[in-house]
């Protein structure tokens, strides 16, 4: 067992121990974070398992609700949150009542989201069921949800009351949503810690075959790390931008893929493109690339684009990141692994370049 | 003019002079709250002095745009505010944008909640135009949105950078919008100040007639006590539960009314039947309910309800009230004027018989 302290505020926990959801009753009961609980999760996440979390709770004497929406990024909208709070509403849920998201990270986005608005706030608590949502989108408080025009438009900062990582759930996970969390694990070895990086590389199999041991090892130095970043900047000023490693060019690929390709695995490619940039920018040397390199091949993640994307519009998208101060982005890159730098001059000229070597057209 | 400061976090100022709308241009340069501005106002207000103001904005050289909805609490939900966003998004809007809330409260609460919300949230200001908003739904920073099951359901704690209150606005605004706003002046009074119910007692006339020096005495008194209730208790904890003096029997009114008596006349019998029941538990003296009585009558506000309401509607309604910590509400009552004291036991019997001599059958 692993307990992470996120020194925002306010302050929070982060548990983590394989199989903590037989005994969540009991601490439930003993924190009481609300007098009733809504138990917020998706489709397949409800039969996979949250109808059997709920009788859990139930047997224990909890008074709990489950509510649900169709699995999915296209429910992350604002009509799923005004169903569900118009649900809790006509189920007399009030300001006592607690929220617990119970799913990935677009149940987490949402049940956040709607624990930040009903009532002007009420408490709620995560417990992510990816390896994506263990490792990134159940720490820091982010919420919210999409716009046809574009994702995460609306949303609050919100911190959960606590967050509970169960990564024996991850067993039910297919392989492709493991590697999306893998993506961000790397991410973290690459901008904050060369120990996670190669630790990573000497254990990659174990971890592709859900070793307990290593599984909990990378998922809290993750929510380490990222809770040690977040704690610094809470409403992302600064240091925040870190953990846009690879993330300023894997959204363009992304995006100019529209939304084919897979975040994690544009992530991957992004990263890769950051580090040869970091390169040509003569902060690095090759070799860390290749390390890179090798180390996301080893976790199944990509290197190169496995679509032919247009390198225009991966420009056009850069020029238009809502995060851009002015109207090219900030990179983020690498001077070795575990240290970053900002580099707000990158020239187009060399981005394109990168973006053609990585696959594009 | 008057300068109010309210202490939240973070802290803000409320600006209270006739006639500020015609040098706001320069003060928002001054401040520079964004770098584009998005002015929010309802139909109405639109047509009455919003194209006016962005005329002047945009003449001094402020990038503005006008984004309007449908007045009356009727647009006061979900859909107006994704549809602002969407409007906002498609013209570009971004993190450093601010939005202006220009109107009465509905204005406010949409708008205010837009921008909490606005890529996780952007400044705001507030220039509210009705009595109301200006006494007391600009201060505090409560944003919200009704949902189909009942009012204000959903929303945040979010303050705005500042307030701008011009009462030379109120000359366009119908006396009973007026009247709804003193409603609450008095409550001040009653709660806090014995100064301020002296004052309303001997200005009565001079307020009614719109005056300018009565009228920002008023206002600023208001905001006042008000911006201390909150700087005290930001997120209704405790304290901040003296506001809803007259609001709790207010509201029962109203809802079972089915929303046609208006809220200051139905606040306005509330406080009555607070005063009432002050004496019934020997708080105070029926000479301290009779100058309420005379006051709120040299208002136009009335002192018993116009419309015959079942006392057991009234009665079921205070049992679900969604601010009872219990099912039953903690009544504000007085001791005088300006002194409040909670009363967790109030005999239903005392309630029941209260609301029977003010009209209800
Ligand atoms: N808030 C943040 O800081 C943050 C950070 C990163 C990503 N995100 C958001 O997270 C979302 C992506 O998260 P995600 O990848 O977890 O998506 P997701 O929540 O849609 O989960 C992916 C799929 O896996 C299923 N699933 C979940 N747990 C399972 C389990 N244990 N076994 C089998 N199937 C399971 C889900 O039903 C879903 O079909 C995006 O909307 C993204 O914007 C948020
Ligand atoms: N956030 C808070 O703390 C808080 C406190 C109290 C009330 N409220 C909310 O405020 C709302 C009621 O506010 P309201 O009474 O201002 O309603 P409103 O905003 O609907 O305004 C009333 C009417 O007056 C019009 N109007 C506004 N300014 C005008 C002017 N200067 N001249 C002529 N017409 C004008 C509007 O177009 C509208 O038709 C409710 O939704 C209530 O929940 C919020």
């Amino acid at each position: 067992m692993k307990i992470i302290k996120v020194r925002t505020k306010p302050a929070y926990e982060i548990e983590i121990r394989g199989g903590l959801l037989t005994d969540l009753a009991q601490d439930l009961k003993d924190r009481g974070y609300g007098d009733r609980y809504f138990l917020i999760t998706d489709s397949n996440v409800r039969q996979l398992m949250a109808e059997d979390l709920l009788e859990m709770l139930r047997e224990a004497g909890l008074p709990v609700e489950i509510l649900s929406f169709p699995a999915g990024e296209a429910s992350k909208n604002m009509a799923t949150v005004v169903e569900l709070a118009r649900k809790m509403v006509q189920a007399g849920a009030d300001r006592r009542s607690a929220i617990v998201a119970f799913g990935g990270g677009v149940t987490g986005d949402i049940a956040g989201f709607l624990a930040s608005i009903y009532m002007r706030g009420i408490a709620y608590i995560q417990i992510p069921t990816t390896l994506l949502a263990q490792v990134d989108s159940s720490v820091g408080g982010k919420t919210g949800v999409d716009l046809p025009e574009g994702k995460n438009l609306l949303g609050t900062f919100y911190q959960p009351r606590r967050v509970y990582i169960d990564y024996a759930v991850l067993g039910l996970l297919p392989l492709r949503e493991i590697r999306q969390g893998l993506a961000e694990v790397v991410k973290y070895g690459m901008i904050k810690s060369q120990r996670l990086f190669k630790y990573l590389e000497r254990h990659s199999g174990e971890i592709m075959q859900l070793e307990p041991e290593p599984l909990e090892h990378i998922i809290a130095e993750s929510c380490r790390i990222k809770a040690w970043v977040v704690s610094k900047d809470e409403k992302e000023a600064g240091l925040r931008r870190i953990l846009n490693f690879g993330h300023t060019l894997g959204h363009a690929f992304e995006a100019a893929s529209a939304w084919r390709l897979p975040h994690g695995e544009a992530v991957a490619v992004g990263m890769v493109a950051a580090a040869k940039i970091s390169e040509k920018r003569g902060l690095i040397s090759p070799e860390i690339t290749h390390r890179l390199e090798n180390l996301l091949t080893s976790l199944g993640l990509p290197v190169r684009l496995a679509l032919e994307l247009p390198v225009s519009e991966v420009l056009t998208y850069l020029r238009s990141d809502k995060k851009a101060r002015s109207q090219w982005p900030v990179f983020v890159l690498v001077r070795d692994i575990g240290e970053t730098v900002f580099d707000p001059e990158v020239p187009e000229a060399m981005v394109k370049e990168v973006a053609e070597e990585l696959g594009c057209r």
